[in-house]
């Protein structure tokens, strides 16, 4: 399934595109979308039986805005540096474990709402993200398979980075990670039963309509099962809780110099195939 | 005013210890205690007209299980190597700006909660830290006076760290910062107005009860509101986030080899002058 929350900032509905591609109103079925719905299987399999049955309604989707589809996020684990092109375009070794940073719940926004360029910025970066959406509690998984058994779905993301401040100005990566917008989610969240290899997926992102990134979670050095797994070893997961898996190559700060980091004005597309496409402007806050 | 919450995990009311050390019954008169209380003077009036009053219910302290102080807490920004004698004791530069790491939200625990030693842990570490909750959005702040009026009260909090997953295993800070249960909150919200200069509050820490750290936010690095100030330059805070403002030395990170890291069977105490005093057992995952 492709579930999704439609509506104005803070007041988004849930919502079904369903095979047809027509948009549905899942508000008679469920509250929202968010960790206690993927937890709940019974609920889901409600969804999931009212979309089968072709009687929900339809929902009219000129104009109507599309927001983050999951509401309530928990928190949002990072893994730095996890495809093997992105490591060697920013020169760094490929880790010999997964490096793990933050966003705060609070940068996410919908998948085409305005993303800010900090006050002072001048190497504000895009990141183009596999997202996976934790379905069940993970607490010292002890393998792979069981990491994918506890996703309930994957995402868009879209990882903006501003690297002075990621990398210059002292301290954590997080530094440069949680501006304010600097996590657009969605469109939509597809459900895992839809994705048959996580590892298989294609990624592509644009900026002002030239291809930037265009990669593939083949090149992941950590697949998504095994992230799971080792992040369980150090926190525990629940559900409504997000995982950006890194970016392939691509970014700006790979480039040569002068490196094209992002302004005012600039407009980025990126999709991965089968979970949808972003489009943001950005504007300076 | 000293607000806390309290009853079992998930559950707990609000209340509030009045001037005469009695517990009082708030749940007639809030909701809960969050950022949206915090975010509203009309309502932290309310609270405060009726604590004045004395006709707030009297609760029965016996028994009663202390929660966290707030409620859906949105962030909790940390800010590292704060303490001149702290950084000393590590053998590092004072940094020449905050360093900042992140602790997810659901590591929160009551004062007087169980820690969980992560497993394969050996090197669990203590750290006693004066938290700012903040009460009103803050977004580009441009001095540390506007700094301090953002922040709505002040809570102990103990920075559980494991110093393997922070230092050794590759990555950010966050990956020893993050284990469950690792951030100890509370007993109480102290309101900014009963805090006269929190740049002179003395703050110390036990272990099985040896004195260990006993230090003073007098050799903070960045004063509280030069903390605020700085972190809105590169967020945006919201009411109900909290910083944790770093620790002062004493650690077992900084004590000679072999460095008494905590084991299952451990107690830590630890308060802060007008905040209160928390009281753990350290056991293992």
């Amino acid at each position: 399934m492709k579930l999704l929350r439609v509506g104005t900032k803070g007041t988004e509905r849930p919502a079904l595109l369903d095979s047809e591609g027509v948009l549905r109103d899942l508000s008679g079925i469920v509250q929202d979308i968010d960790g206690a719905l993927l937890a709940d299987d019974a609920a889901l399999g409600r969804v999931r039986a009212a979309a089968e049955s072709g009687t929900l309604p339809a929902l009219d989707a000129a104009g109507l805005r599309i927001g983050p589809p999951l509401a309530r996020i928990g928190k949002i684990v990072c893994i730095g540096l996890n495809y093997h092109d992105h490591a060697r375009e920013t020169g760094a070794e490929p880790p010999a474990e997964p490096v793990i940073f933050f966003k705060a719940a609070d940068t996410v926004v919908g998948p085409h709402d305005t993303v800010l360029i900090p006050r002072g910025s001048v190497k504000t970066d895009w990141e183009v993200e596999l997202a996976v959406v934790v379905g069940r509690t993970a607490r010292y998984l002890e393998s792979a398979e069981e990491g994918l058994a506890h996703v309930a779905g994957y995402a868009v993301a879209h990882d903006v980075s501003e690297r002075e401040f990621q990398i210059e100005r002292g301290g954590t990566w997080d530094k440069g990670k949680n501006c304010e917008t600097f996590n657009p989610l969605g469109p939509w969240l597809v459900t895992a039963d839809e994705i048959a290899d996580p590892q298989d997926l294609s990624l592509r992102l644009w900026v002002n309509g030239e291809l930037k990134q265009d990669g593939t979670t083949a090149e992941q050095i950590f697949a998504v099962g095994e992230v799971v797994r080792y992040v369980s070893q150090f926190m525990t997961l629940y559900p409504g809780d997000v995982i950006n898996t890194g970016t392939p190559a691509g970014v700006a700060l790979g480039a040569p110099d002068p490196k094209p980091f992002l302004r005012g004005g600039d407009v980025v597309e990126l999709e991965i195939s089968g979970l949808g496409r972003q489009r943001q402007e950005f504007a300076v806050a």
